[in-house]
C-alpha cells in the first residue's frame, strides 16, 4: 500500500520534528530543507497527492494550492495563530480540515504587550537611542528629562477584548491602573468569553465601551488587539487620534493595517498622542530604513515578535504537528478552526 | 528682622515652584536659573548665611559647603531617593537634619523594571536595531527566529529585596513566575520589612537565598536591586556571571558599580548569559558611542531614567520643598534620614 503523503513547509524543532520523524514508517514525508521561505513553486509542485499540508504564515493556501494538491487533501495544518493566509471558503466546499495554533502563544503576545506599553510611555526606543549615539555624557539633567507619563491611575482602552487582551489586563492590574473599558464587535455589550474571570469580577471597574470615539477620548493607553476585517482596516486613522489624549499612547500587537500608518506619522508629528509601540505594521515586513515611522523618536517598532519565545514556539510546532496526523486520522486536533 | 535665607540649586517645576514662591514674604529665595546643573562655584559663594539648602542629586554636600554655609545651616533636602552625595557625619556633628524624597518613586522604578526584564528576554533592544538599520525585509522567518526565553514558569533572583524589589515581584506575579529568592545583607533570613505582604504570604514560594551563589545558579532571571555598599561594589562579577544560566538574564536598577562592567561584556560576549538590560552603568553618565557596553546587541542600556515620569517627579520636587520647609520650621518631614 502506498504510504500516505503530507508536505511540511519548513524544517521544525526538536520535539515537533521528532514526531513527525516518528510516523516516517507510514507517511511519505516531503519537507522543505532550506532555512528561507519556501517557494510557492516549489509547494505547488509537491502538494500533487497530498493528504496534509503543514504551512507557514508565510505560505498562501488558496484555489490554485487545492487544486494543485488533488481530492485526496483532507488537511490543512498551519504554524500560526492567524489564517489570513487561507482561503477558508475554498477549504469549506472541499470539506478540507484546518488546525491552527491560537492558544498557545497569549502568554508571550500579552507578556510583549507589557514591553511595548512600558516602552512607549517611558521613551524605551528614544532613551536607547541617545544613549547609543553618545548622547548620555551631554544630557543635562532636569527634573521632567526623559520622563513620560505614569501607568499607575491610568485608563486603559482595548479595542478588540480576546484572550490574549484579557491576559494583558491580568498583568496590569498590579501597575495600579484605574480602569479598563474595551471596543468589541458588540460596543457597550459584556464580552462573551471571559477567559481569567475579570470580566465579571476585577479590582477595578472593566466596562465595554460603546464606540471607537470614547474609547479613544477616555485611554490613556489604547491597545490594538482586534482581528483583522474589513471593518477594522484604518479603525484608528487621524479621526481617532485626533480624540486621543495629548499624554496617551497607542500599543498595536494585533495586525498592521488597523492602524492607519500615514496619520499615525502625522499624530506623532504634532503632538497629538505621547507615543506609540508597534510589533505590527502595514506592509510588513518590507519597511525600509527610510520609512516615515522610523524617524519618529516616540515610536518603537519591533519586527513581529509577539510569539517569539523559545517555548511558545515550540509548543506552535508541536501543536502543528498533532494537528496534521489528527486530520489525517480524523482525530480532534489541539484547535480546529470551524469553517 | 531678616529674612530666612534658603538656596535651591534648580529651578523646580509646577506645584513645588509654587509652593516656594508663596513663602518669597518670609524666607529670601536664591535660586539657581540655568538649565544646567548648578556651578559648584555658584553654590558655595551662594550658601553663605543660608538656613536651608535644597540640592539635586549632582550637588556634593560636604564639609566644605557646610562650612561655606556656615553655622546657622538647619537643613539640606535632597531631590533625590539616593544620599551618596551627602556626607552624613558631617551633616551629623553640626545638628544638620537631611531630607530625601525615597518612597514616591517606587512604582516608576518598578514599572521600568519589568519594561527592563522583558526587553533583556524578548530581545528589545536587538529588535529594534534591526528594524531601523532596514534589516526586516531580509530577515528569512524560521521557528526561532528571534526568540527569547519566556517569563512564565521562571525563578527570579533579588540581589537586594526592599521597597522597589517588592514592588517589582508584585507585578511579576500574573506573568506566571513560578518562584522568587533574594538576598539581603542577611543570607537565608526573611526580609525585615513585608511591604506589599509578599514575604510572609504570597501565590508563589518567596524565599530568602543563602549566598549569592545560590541566587546566581537558580535564578532566570536576576534584578540588581541593592544599594551600593564597599561590600556590593562588584558583587556581580566574572565568578556570578559563571554560575548564572545560559539562558538567564540580568537587570539593574540599583547603582552601576553593583555590576563590573568588563565582566558583563565577557559574559555576553562569550554567551554566557542570553541577555541584560541596565538602567545604571559604572561611570555613567560618561558613556561614550564607543563604549564596549554598546557593541552587544543583547544588551540593552537606558540613560538613569528609572524615576523618570511626570507623576513621579512633579512629587519628588514637591516633597522637597516640603521637606526644606520643614527643616526650616523643626516641623516633622515628609521623608528624613536618620543621621
Amino acid at each position: 500500500m502506498a504510504k500516505t503523503k503530507v508536505v511540511v513547509t519548513r524544517q521544525l524543532i526538536d520535539e515537533a520534528q521528532q514526531i513527525l520523524d516518528e510516523k516516517k514508517g507510514e507517511l511519505e514525508i516531503v519537507q522543505w530543507q532550506s532555512e528561507k521561505p519556501c517557494e510557492r513553486s516549489w509547494l505547488l509542485e509537491n502538494a500533487k497527492g497530498a493528504t496534509g499540508i503543514l504551512v507557514m504564515l508565510s505560505d498562501k493556501v488558496d484555489e490554485k494550492l487545492l487544486e494543485a494538491a488533488g481530492s485526496q487533501l483532507k488537511v490543512i495544518a498551519s504554524f500560526s495563530v492567524g489564517t489570513d493566509h487561507v482561503d477558508r471558503d475554498a477549504l469549506k466546499s472541499r470539506n478540507i480540515r484546518l488546525g491552527y495554533t491560537p492558544t498557545c502563544l497569549t502568554d508571550a503576545v500579552a507578556d510583549l504587550t507589557i514591553m511595548l506599553i512600558l516602552m512607549a510611555q517611558r521613551r524605551g526606543g528614544e532613551s536607547i537611542a541617545k544613549v547609543i549615539n553618545g548622547e548620555w555624557p551631554q544630557m543635562p539633567w532636569h527634573p521632567l528629562l526623559m520622563t513620560g507619563p505614569q501607568i499607575g491611575g491610568s485608563t486603559v482602552g482595548f479595542l478588540g477584548f480576546g484572550r490574549i487582551a484579557q491576559a494583558t489586563l491580568k498583568r496590569l492590574l498590579p501597575f495600579g491602573i484605574k480602569k479598563a473599558i474595551y471596543l468589541t464587535s458588540r460596543p457597550g455589550q459584556p464580552a462573551k468569553e471571559d477567559h481569567f474571570g475579570l470580566v465579571k469580577q476585577a479590582t477595578i471597574p472593566v466596562e465595554p465601551a460603546t464606540s471607537a470615539d470614547q474609547l479613544a477620548k477616555e485611554s490613556d493607553v489604547v491597545i490594538v488587539g482586534c482581528a483583522l476585517t474589513p471593518s477594522t482596516k484604518h479603525l484608528v486613522s487621524t479621526d481617532f487620534f485626533g480624540k486621543m489624549k495629548k499624554l496617551a499612547v497607542i500599543v498595536n500587537i494585533a495586525r498592521g493595517p488597523i492602524i492607519d500608518t500615514d496619520a499615525l506619522v502625522k499624530a506623532l508629528d504634532e503632538e497629538q498622542i505621547f507615543g506609540a509601540a508597534l510589533d505590527v505594521i502595514e506592509n510588513e515586513p518590507n519597511i525600509q530604513a527610510n520609512h516615515p515611522i522610523l524617524k519618529q523618536p516616540r515610536c518603537v517598532l519591533v519586527p513581529h515578535i509577539g510569539s517569539a519565545t523559545i517555548e511558545t514556539r515550540e509548543q506552535m510546532a508541536t501543536e502543528s504537528v498533532k494537528n496534521l496526523l489528527a486530520g489525517l486520522n480524523g482525530d480532534a486536533m489541539v484547535n480546529e478552526v470551524e469553517l
